[in-house]
């Protein structure tokens, strides 16, 4: 078993990167490069840059991007055929270079999290990788520094969506802050998934996961637990909603 | 004119903090904790662990907090009061230990646009003071992190809201990334804000703001003619719907 270590690098300036993403960087065995062929120039410099200032030495293997069908009819089944050739091509590249046991590292742009596909490659992988994320920051914080703006006014929803959906909205995926009272336990439905997070990376870290029918009220009661015993709480988390006529798969 | 340095600290890992935020927290002449009361022990532990790792010696201020009416049947107006009270009190405290042309420093717990009243404290100063903005990882970035998961699945759109709110959903902030058809043109209204960025915290950092009437087809002027120039773009904007009733305030 590798593990594949995703370390958010910042939204382009080198010094966005954090602490917790140079660290990690040392673990790697080598670096995996999945940039589609359009991001040239600048961004491999850029990730080139934050590699020899705070990895020097480190190996960067370009994995060759297959094409991508961006006038296909299907959307979303033109980029899961596309991805599950990107991740052909990458595990042929890591069972090449690291060994077992080791670490494939990927400097993704932004945060692993959001509007990224490396996890979605990963997790597709002909050979086994175990996921581990160092978070980054994205362009959205990026943007509200840069105006020194806020992103929401006192107590408002925030929604991130593409350009492709902006017409829409369907709340589908929905991080909740600052929810004293479990408010999923009334408004989501048994079979949304949770995934909650208290505490989050303090030793007194508690992640819990599943449906909300499943493991709704043991958040409640762990979180009010947990409250009583530390004198406060900081937690979060986001809520999924089942895709329409098939199962969530990983 | 004094410069108030909001510095995002991360969701709890002293080591989620970015080495843009230690370079900037030796340009502060003194440090300001706003904690609410509630925040004592371990949060106010893993801040001076910050500023004894990354800034010795600095100083730090506690700001009397004032009490806020978590009962008000005007939540809205219940909070605005309590900003004024703190900003009068913030503003004692930066006079007497920053000098005209200093730097106040704010240590904020994950992003300093995401849920935080530093900023909005900091804007209704009886004294002026300028704010720079440093992002800081998010607990919802250390929630997807620590779980492995995405924040989206491909293409899908995401809320952020808090739990008052969770049951309601009104599109007030919207985030739109990977558009490259500025679908906005289409679908704001003339008097939204756009707040936009391209290249961000790069050398070739382009800023556009004001309402999509004003400057909507600048940005698409805009954005084309980098586009073409450097062979590649990534952007990012936030659109925020006008306050019912009320013009937008500072």
């Amino acid at each position: 078993m590798r593990t594949a270590l995703l370390i958010g690098i910042g939204a382009g300036d080198p010094t966005q990167v954090t602490v917790q993403a140079i660290e990690a960087m040392s673990a790697a065995d080598a670096f995996f490069v999945l940039d589609k062929g359009a991001t040239t120039g600048t961004l491999k410099g850029i990730r080139q840059e934050i590699l020899d200032a705070y990895a020097p030495g480190a190996r960067l293997v370009l994995v060759p991007d297959p094409p991508r069908d961006r006038d296909a009819a299907d959307y979303v089944a033109a980029v899961d055929d596309w991805h599950d050739r990107r991740a052909a091509a990458l595990a042929e590249a890591v069972t090449r270079e690291v060994p077992d046991g080791g670490v494939a590292g990927f400097l993704v742009w932004g945060d692993p999290s959001l509007y990224d596909s490396t996890l979605r490659i990963v997790q597709r992988s002909p050979i086994p990788l175990q996921p581990r994320m160092i978070p980054g920051i994205t362009s959205v914080q990026a943007l509200t520094a840069a105006h020194a703006v806020l992103l929401n006014r006192v107590g408002e929803p925030i929604h991130i969506t593409t350009g492709r959906r902006l017409a829409e909205d369907d709340g589908r995926n929905t991080v909740v802050m600052l929810d004293a009272d479990c408010t999923f336990l009334r408004t989501a439905r048994p079979d949304d998934e949770i995934y909650w997070g208290a505490y989050l990376g303090t030793e007194h870290e508690i992640l819990l996961s599943g449906t909300v029918g499943a493991v709704g009220e043991e958040i409640a009661r762990t979180r009010a637990a947990a409250r009583a015993e530390h004198g406060w709480i900081m937690d979060v988390y986001l809520l999924r909603r089942p895709e329409d006529g098939e199962a969530q798969g990983g």
